[in-house]
């Protein structure tokens, strides 16, 4: 085979998933009360810091994922460095993150003046492996008074930051043991994964403080926004606080009693979050249903396979996702190239971490998986409204 | 007189100016194309990151206030944070700050690592005070290699950062000469004079670099927002880069050259701005004519004065604001007090920054003025749609 029949074959497939081209990777789908609640919203005037949608949002985030707490925020880029913050992380501490994520998890550890220090994936979620990171915890740390220190830098590690790549859950019992083993706070990273579980949790509300993204890419979205989730009042009141320029409650007084934050999320993005939200169990059966779909189609194609949800799991499949042969592997820009000119918007994996420039030198474990899995993975078009 | 026949007395003014109680701070205005823009927004699904009303509202706003670019962000307090990188403070720099001002002028000099310097403010304008300036750093500062090194801390001083308060433009003439003098970076915080010009020049443009805030009490509001404004294309660029993740442009390829933000305006909330900004020109009108009708309803009362514009200055009175005299500087709180019982909102100032626990340890000139100011100050009503 070469790679313009594997182009054609892979075309073939996209057109009887997808319909005539063009066709995006992932759109908002607005069919709910999105108009109704941002309208609402502007005749009331309260498009800002204080509203009614942001409580609202926040009440059924946390009754949607059953966490207790849920904290809306600007951003899931936001979200992540007040979850480190939670988490303790201080300047020159180390924070476990997978190489294979989107840029905002290490950007988020260097806000609190920490150091990302990568691990390696598993092939079949695509999420941090948690038998490598063992092997290599118990060969790089050692334990002093109750702290994770990484003997070849001297650093505290202080947290373990698993990602759900795509929506695909990672192995969170694992994960959590060696979290409570190494004495490592879990700070989970569900940008991507709203609306996917681990056995009966949602993801993000394993570790002790999750994350969401409803960036305009993600399966809902409140133009930009994102969420804290945590079970645990204390660090929801903080969170809280802390997002909110620190400023204690008073009628009219400015007292600001810590360096904040303005991360709040405004009103007016709340209430399309409202709306949006209403409709997260629609989205995930349809995003279910377009891989069941995309399996048949590309069923009869060889030398790659679909990711699909790990055992015991249920995904958002927020991004569809192939992965090419390692024999094939050169093919990938070709296919790409050649699906984005017919009209089928695809793309190649997030370059690892560590080989962005400004993360080139810091701390990593062996990263054969990812660097593997990097080169022949291929997001596919992913709409909730392709189905 | 007695603080009860003050307070009635003022009771009775803000009555007469703005009608029946409950009377807000400062409400916005939707009365253009507001609903128009956002509908449209959500009808093209682009509301975020991606979408062709950032891009007007940052042509619109470069061409109202004569800046040559402006980049439009999340909030005010991000486009601090990205101004003072811009302006080069590095981790144990000192940035000059008015003591009165909101709080996110300090917290984004914390954010950069550096360390806010505390400066005192005029009377007249309630912006930082060229004269007690140049005399504080006449005796504090010495220059080495072209650099402002306070001799009390041994740390180099490198931004100043002008914030004009209520929307009066500071000595801006002054401030230049001595930001040249003692080579300090120039940072204008503009973030409540949208609509404020010192000359035929708007506030945010005189600085090497300012920024704005369009937050949901300001005089136009994104529901949360800010932008950057600057004439020079290198720092506009830059600044556009780091605020969208540092990502290098791509049709799909996700490489970022440094440690970014996720600072953009998402789509849906520029939407809102592009309606408000058309109205910019009215609220400005409406805020000062609303300044000349609380001037005549104050005129009677004795013992205290309205801030006024400065001369050769156009402010949009974002606030109005009203000094007691220093006899009855002890009045304030219960004046506060009966008129928000009334149902007029009023408010104090800031707490001034040096007095809150976590800058109680920064560096600070004399500051007698704000602190004189500070127990004497109260703003009153203000929304543009009281006139």
């Amino acid at each position: 085979m070469n790679t313009n029949s594997l182009s054609a074959q892979i075309i073939n497939a996209l057109h009887s998933v997808c319909g005539e081209a063009p066709v995006s990777l992932h759109d908002p789908v607005f069919k709910g009360n999105e108009w109704n609640y941002v309208k609402n919203c502007l005749d009331s005037t309260f498009v800002s810091s204080v509203g009614e949608y942001v409580n609202r949002f926040e009440v059924n985030l946390a009754k949607y994922t059953g966490s207790k707490y849920a904290v809306a925020v600007v951003n899931g880029t936001a979200a992540l460095h007040i979850a480190l913050i939670m988490a303790g992380v201080k300047p020159d501490d180390e924070v476990l993150i997978p190489t294979l994520t989107f840029v905002a998890t290490a950007n988020a550890v260097c806000y609190c003046g920490a150091i990302p220090h990568f691990v390696d994936i598993k092939e079949q979620n695509l999420g941090i492996d948690p038998t490598s990171l063992r092997i290599w915890l118990e060969n790089i740390s050692e334990q002093q008074n109750g702290i994770c220190i990484n003997k070849l830098t001297g650093r505290t590690i202080r947290a373990l930051l698993p990602m759900h790549a795509f929506g695909h859950p990672c192995a969170m019992n694992e994960l959590k043991k060696i979290a409570i083993e190494y004495n490592l706070f879990m700070v989970e990273d569900a940008a991507e994964s709203l609306g996917s579980w681990y056995g009966n949790k949602h993801t993000g509300t394993i570790g002790e403080i999750g994350i969401l993204s409803f960036n305009g890419n993600k399966i809902i979205t409140t133009g930009g926004g994102g969420a804290i989730l945590t079970n645990d009042s204390e660090l929801a009141g903080r969170a809280k606080h802390i997002t909110t320029t620190a400023k204690k409650p008073h009628k009219w007084a400015f007292e600001h009693d810590e360096v904040g934050f303005n991360y709040r999320m405004p009103n007016i993005n709340a209430a399309l979050g409202c709306a949006q939200l209403e409709g997260i169990s629609g989205f995930v059966k349809s995003k279910r249903k377009l891989f069941v779909r995309y399996k048949t189609a590309f069923s009869e194609i060889p030398l790659l396979r679909l990711i699909a949800e790990p055992i015991g799991c249920k995904s958002n499949y927020w991004l569809q996702t192939i992965l090419l042969d390692r024999s094939i592997e050169n093919y990938r820009d070709s296919i790409i190239e050649d699906t984005n000119n017919a009209g089928f918007k695809t793309r190649p994996s997030w370059i690892l971490m560590h080989h962005l420039k400004q993360f080139v030198n810091c701390p990593k474990a062996p990263l054969a998986v990812a660097e593997s899995v990097s080169k022949r993975l291929i997001n596919l078009p992913s709409s909730a409204n392709l189905v």
